[in-house]
């Protein structure tokens, strides 16, 4: 797919800014980048790139401009301090944070004229540009439109609507049900090492299982929409009785349950609200009543 | 596929046993079964089903004798109240328990002059006998090998090995990591409806970062097994930071983090140990180190 060359600047060389850079150098665009520790920018420059001395002069150099930074704080730090430069141009901003970070991002670039959209990327450094890469947006639709053939060439671009928080909402609800699945892969390889049975050979039973699972998390995402959790092939009580088993297994096994017993509690306060009989997804309220 | 008629007795009419009598009977094996309350006989004998008064008396009228019961505890106190029907038998365990708990049933049937198998169903009722079923066993080998047409009728089968603890070393195994991703689940779904994101939107997006995940927790497995933790994509310092990040966006959500904060812990105190530039996978070593 070949792209009209375009402007671009990368802010933020780091693992993930880099590989953009990059991507867009072999696209042949012509590209500026910036960061705080300039011999991050050598290899960029050898293939083309040009590094400016400021993230302003950087920004004032790229109609598109990609921020890359460590976290909210510091993407908020180093715009201000370019923001002389920011009107008229597209930002992107792929850093990670919370809702609330890109909704007020978003309001200070309106302030300041600039156009934000808000990018969540799933992909390692190593699979940006390949089909192993996508990429969520939110914020202003024309950014999204007018750059996509751009875009597109860092993975799989999906626009999720105009408020700018929703990539990040979605981002890191998917990242805690990620991080929720690591810790469970970490107490199962533990317990499972304490069993006698190694990791590489629990590990194709155990996602094999997970995938499984899916359809039921699907019909549980249905209950929690509808709020209909009545009734169910997995009830909340069937499910305390299991994960005591699992958990008396673990202390048995020397394994300790830090991971677990948080999701026991999650079930165990909707049994004793006399919900024993609904649906496990009802577990979700437990979320509600403890805030 | 067609079985010679065996003599079959199932001890408990629970769900799961229910499911497991009707099984047999549909493929015309003479099947006689015991439950403490009676009644949940009925529809089994009009059925096809003899219905034993004791347990005692149902074990001694089949060869092959499926135990599904509550718990272990309620697994050891029938069996020991039919010791004398036991000797000649072959008592296959689906009982959920941990290891231990079926190396001691184990024991006990081998005084007793019976022949032990274990086994963790991976099916729910509706689908014992259907292709979405498997269940893994453990313990005598001549058992599985003499009964697996059998057991075959049931859901897929694999035998694991002759310690009668394996089945439930892997179940309890897969069981704790199959319960992290439905923590994980929950507390993305709550983040979600907090960020405004229906938990059917989020679901599909979730499920398919999971999927892709599973590349790096088979390398992770690799990773435990070997012990070598050093280098790799994913370093724990790189995950404490992203998980701070979910944890911070949690709480501004007003989503507790009780599920997610002991996942952290377990990252954060290898890195406090001086590995933070080592793979996420070093985060194991957190279970020993606390046990
Ligand atoms: N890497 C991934 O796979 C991936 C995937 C999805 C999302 N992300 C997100 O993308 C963002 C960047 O990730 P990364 O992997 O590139 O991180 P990284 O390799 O740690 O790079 C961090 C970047 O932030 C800069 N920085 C840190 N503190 C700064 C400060 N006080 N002032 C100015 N610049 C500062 C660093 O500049 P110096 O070089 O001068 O330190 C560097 O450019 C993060 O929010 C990350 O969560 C990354
Ligand atoms: N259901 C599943 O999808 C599934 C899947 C995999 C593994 N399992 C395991 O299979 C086992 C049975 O599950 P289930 O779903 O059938 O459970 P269930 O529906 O709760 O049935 C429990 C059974 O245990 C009996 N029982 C309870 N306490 C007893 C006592 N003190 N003395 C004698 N009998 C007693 C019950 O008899 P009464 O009718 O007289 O109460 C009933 O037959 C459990 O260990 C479960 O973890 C189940």
């Amino acid at each position: 797919m070949s792209t009209t060359p375009e402007h671009v600047t990368v802010i933020g060389l780091g693992n993930l800014g880099r590989a953009l850079a990059e991507t867009f150098l072999r696209h042949g665009h012509p590209t500026t980048v910036w960061n705080r520790d300039a011999n991050k920018a050598d290899a960029l420059v050898a293939a083309g790139a040009k590094a400016a001395a400021t993230a302003e002069e950087a920004i004032a150099a790229g109609d598109l401009v990609i921020v890359a930074l460590l976290d909210s704080t510091v993407a908020r730090r180093v715009l201000a301090g370019a923001a002389g430069a920011v009107a008229g141009r597209a930002l992107v901003n792929v850093t990670s944070g919370g809702p609330e970070d890109a909704r007020e991002l978003a309001a200070w670039a309106d302030e300041h004229g600039a156009r934000y959209l808000h990018g969540a990327v799933y992909a390692v450094p190593q699979t940006i540009g390949t089909a192993g890469s996508s990429i969520s947006y939110s914020g202003e639709e024309t950014v999204h439109r007018r750059w996509q053939p751009l875009l597109d060439l860092l993975g799989r671009g999906t626009f999720l609507g105009r408020d700018a928080g929703l990539a990040s909402g979605y981002d890191v609800a998917i990242l805690a049900g990620m991080y929720g699945m690591i810790g469970g892969f970490l107490h199962a390889t533990a317990m499972a090492a304490a069993a006698g049975v190694r990791a590489t050979e629990l590990t194709p039973m155990l996602l094999s299982w997970l995938t499984d699972s899916f359809p039921a998390l699907s019909t549980f995402a249905e209950e929690i929409d509808s709020g209909g959790f009545s009734g169910g092939e997995s009830s909340l009580a069937m499910n305390q009785a299991g994960l005591a088993t699992i958990i008396r297994a673990s202390r048995e096994l020397g394994v300790p349950v830090g991971t677990l017993a948080p999701v026991k509690d999650l079930i165990d306060r909707q049994i004793d609200d006399g919900h024993g009989a609904a649906s496990l997804s009802r577990a979700v309220e437990s979320f509600r009543s403890a805030a």
